[in-house]
């Protein structure tokens, strides 16, 4: 069975609280619910991890080939600011998808560019479902 | 049944072609059956316009709310030049979803930007697979 | 009788429909009355031609001079990106007038650059009165 | 009967004598002159202020609803320095429109930005006629 | 018993008027008696001046070292625009403490630029208490 | 009572040995003491958070709605680099006043741009002062 | 017998007319007598084509490989601003020779930059000259 | 016998007071003396201006031609801000020199632009020699 | 015996595995061993620290007075956005340097700005020698 | 009979070494003795300079127009950062043509500037070919 | 007697013959005449250097302090891209003056920028009396 | 026995004179003999350049390769401004290393740019010793 990482970036633990007009109304366990659901009858395994530390994002990133066949990763905030994760993505070979809650090209001109562009590809804007969009395309690469 | 108009950007039609190594080796015509067969699993229909022409991009959309539920849109070039497309997608009411063949943000710089940021949501770096993200995205909207 | 063209560019044929708080309530026939109503007390006659098309646009500037003895155009989304609209004003000799029916500068930083700076003068922010004060300005010039 | 205050902003006074090719021939006084007349058939008042201080122009708006129904005003130089002004036209209720003897575009490239881009409008290009322009556009606006 | 001069930039005096949502609902003379009242607790004396011309308030910087122990300043807009300003603080050797009623950073990007960097401390995004905190430091520094 | 959680950011725990001509002579200890004495005087309780770690601030800032009524936060290099910071900032409820020893602008360019743009209010320049004043802002909003 | 496209971009076919001392005093019909003789005496065929919409160009280029062996460009006013253009000769596998009468670097700044850069060469500043030196530019790279 | 206007632009009155390493330890009056007495060698008359106010710079300026045959003038802070006093030197036909204390290309970098490049020449980082060698440039000029 | 502290920054514990064209095929373990063989010549003694968290960093530059005579730092990604570790390393007084196993100006246009300048010197570009280089510097320097 | 001066830029006597994929495998003798067989055909003289020195190339253009009839110049590095050379092409009254190997538009970003922009016209992007379409352009014009 | 270098840069030679509206009509001979007679009145001697190599210019002014007591130099198109001769005015200690024909600020955009700031004082915008004003002033400084 | 070159940029002759709080205080003779020092040690011979001429060192470069194994350069100045350099770097296949006295990241700005980024690899900071280390980084890749 194929197992996948979701890694949830900064302040993604505080979804459902926070600018609800942007990240909607969701807590973060009940996206998790959604995407464990979407695996099931896709046939594949999910971890999760949130974590607002950069570095432990990295340590995941560079550890997960030994782990998982997929990662699908929202950077958050540090989609902006992090080439560290950038680096970590393009120094291993499992494919990552980037998804993000919101259209980034519809919010401060500071977000609108992506340091994490050594990812395979890019979904935003569909809230939740940009979760699950994103786990459909890792599953599609994986098992081809 | 619900009714989704496909739209291809200027020099899809050369699909195939045209630099593989960015856009893989797909004809239009087959990427234009994987959308249909998934719209038939979907039960939804699906209409496709390929043009070259910005303005005919606007006619199509300005008049789509009359005829189609949603719009999936592959913009291409005009992603980064045209004003004139992100207005028609801002004037009408019916979801808009912008979807790439190649990540653009591992491109050159000038493509990095998108005016078509009126759109809902977007996905980019998948090949044929994003059209495809791209229709389920837009189903699932519909649906909603 | 003096001949004015009146040119609307992409997308206000969607007028009425298209974001309210912005381009006001007003359907383009009913501006074109307005405007026909006007040209009528000031005796001068008006064409009217709405296109979304770049192309259609510069024909009809180049083609103008053999018919029309002034212009005033609103060249919408074009009016930021079109450097060929502005070569065709640049390059016939009747006056042209630019119209906007939102000051540009109250809007998104791409929308404050003009490109149409080769139109003798501009007028912009009056919604609808912007071309009857862009007609009476032409009527002015054409009749010195 | 309404009362509108036509603001002539640094330099303005100089008319006539200064850069003919960008400025006109006419004299402010003839200027203040065609504006009367206008005034006049539109049974409306004007006063007129010709300043070369920032300051003095930021107290005349600031004071200004007591007086006036509307401000029509050419900010000049200042058009392109002054946030004060910009401020202090943002913080009245009564409908300013901005005007300017040449377009701004057709200039150097520090005389494209507007930093008074509060008003409602903004009227450029037609020499002399911008000011009656402007003065019909207030005219319009305080009559509804 | 040491002395402290209130100076209030630009379009202050239309304060309770102008953009409550970013400026509140007190007058000028509200906020200073509010500032007197602190200055009679901390037993020193304040002068009051508002001025819309950046000369006038130059002209009182440069002339406070005679009167004056400190200076609180709100230089409102021209904040943004005055170099004069910004030279006449240096070359006092009174302190000079710099308010602002909003934090200049989630205003628009022309406001983030502060050229009276020469102040010696600056205090924002607190209202009327900016003023308050502003006079707390100034007394604080000078009676050290 | 009321608690109130004061955050050092980066190297701040370096404060007496580090560029003293900058950032005066306290150690940080020193620091918190007299943010002790105030707080009692003001009968409020303080907590402090020292760490270099963008993740654990992220993390004390998304926590601390359950435990404090306020934050006071030096994010010192944080301000300059994390939109992390910010987010987890725009996603809580209870205040936040940022505090800067030393008054950005007249430190490197890069230093002048403030990404924590999401507290209330700013207070920075007056050493070891800024967090007093900080302090009493904090206390000021959280007793309204 | 070699065929080689030649392609006018927007407003070229108002030459004659338009800014003389920048483009010169030839008709458009009467640069293509030149290039026709030229052609001739080279043993090339040649077919014209002008447009002022760039989708026609776009169309012309990507189904010139089926009838042509090069194609010789002047995108004029499309040189700035069309990545459509760019991608359609970058999508081909026939020479493409850009053509410009003016030097460009000579112009406005906006001019200075060229999206075309897929083309092989380009040649600037000859007048007529531009289209005949590029013709032979052409029919070099095509005998070898 | 020939006039020249000096005017000192704001902040000049200080000079001897501020910041003695850029500018020197002359004060005003001291300067002034220094000009008298060189223009009396010389044979003209001279008058002086201080001002803070950039819009008695103008207005001086403006109506300097009726009673000067030259003007000597150091814009101090005003060299960087004011498009209005450029305007007026643009708009009179008697010569202008801009001197200033210091070099400004060895000051902060946003002193390194002048907006008043509309002077005749400029004469900078000589210290009061500025003056001295700005009024014999002015007098050779109004001597020819 | 002088101590040195050899810090490695993010994702460089994945070398051999990563981008091989850039970084080569050295394994981290294989360079410690380099690094320890010469400590060992030149009589030094050296520990190592490999981490991806920006925090820990500048934990270990801050604390590394008390043990250590010198640090040797690839601050890896964190060069191009770490404000954090800049500050940490100027707030030391043991000396400094910053090392990158590839030539920095020959990557991304956004690895060409490096945040450490506060770090005494700086070697670039020779692979693992780049290490060894830079501790013969420090060895250098604290044998001064 | 007419001359004509080729002037090779720096580093062109490598041509042949150089990265053939930019700059092709011919020698700079082999590209002069192909210029001269067009010479010899065409009945005009050549003459050839090839120097690193910029002041040489200043030199020999300065003095060109007493033995000369045209210049074909291929400035290469000179062409992104020579003023100098710029301003001798401005100097003279014979024709210059601009010549370059490859497109700078397809190179590195600093390339895409020319700041040779005083030449007539310029040609780019043919390899060897380059210096004979240069060279026929400079005869065509001479022979005007 | 003092003795002073007058260094004129590139294509200075060419004076009288280029672009007259730019540099007047005089030749570098009588340019050196004017100065030579200023030098007897005021009892210096003076040596002319004209270059057109970047590379003379810096040998020149790093041997100039054994054999001169001041330069005079107008570094001509040198002025906005040598750092090198910036660096060689930092290195001496006499004074160095730069002048300039024309005032750079009214020119081309590039031509605002000097980086040979290092210099003493700037005199530019007379004509030949730039180069007698600077002279003055080299004499005044090396008096004192 | 290998050969290198040791080539020094210019005003490197004036070492010991100039700016000693940046380059120190040894000339270049003392840099020399402890460079010959160390050759002799690592018994490899070295030759040296020094030159103020850019023109020189392009040439010295591109014929190096027929006598040297390897090149240890200081470009100084020609660092940020030479394309030149770096073509002539860039065109030879022997290794080139490019060493700075001082740290250019902590310097002004428009040093911190390296336009010679073709070098193999970059060591700055250490004074005297950044050649020293140069050299030792060249011998290293020599014997590989």
């Amino acid at each position: 069975m194929k197992k996948v990482l979701i890694i949830h970036g900064p302040n993604l633990g505080l979804l459902g609280l926070r600018e609800p007009d942007i990240y909607g109304n969701f807590s973060l366990d009940a996206i998790n619910e959604k995407i464990k659901k979407l695996a099931k009858e896709k046939k594949v395994s999910v971890d999760f991890l949130q974590s607002n530390h950069e570095g432990e994002i990295v340590d995941a990133i560079g550890s997960s080939p030994k782990k998982y066949d997929a990662i699908v990763i929202n950077p958050a905030a540090y989609t902006h600011t992090s080439v560290a994760i950038r680096d970590a993505v393009a120094a291993i070979d499992i494919p990552v998808v980037e998804v993000h809650l919101s259209n980034i090209y519809r919010r401060e001109e500071f977000r609108h560019k992506s340091l994490v562009a050594a990812a395979m590809g890019q979904i935003s804007g569909f809230g939740v479902n940009s979760y699950l969009l994103g786990l459909l395309a890792a599953i599609e690469i994986i098992n081809k």
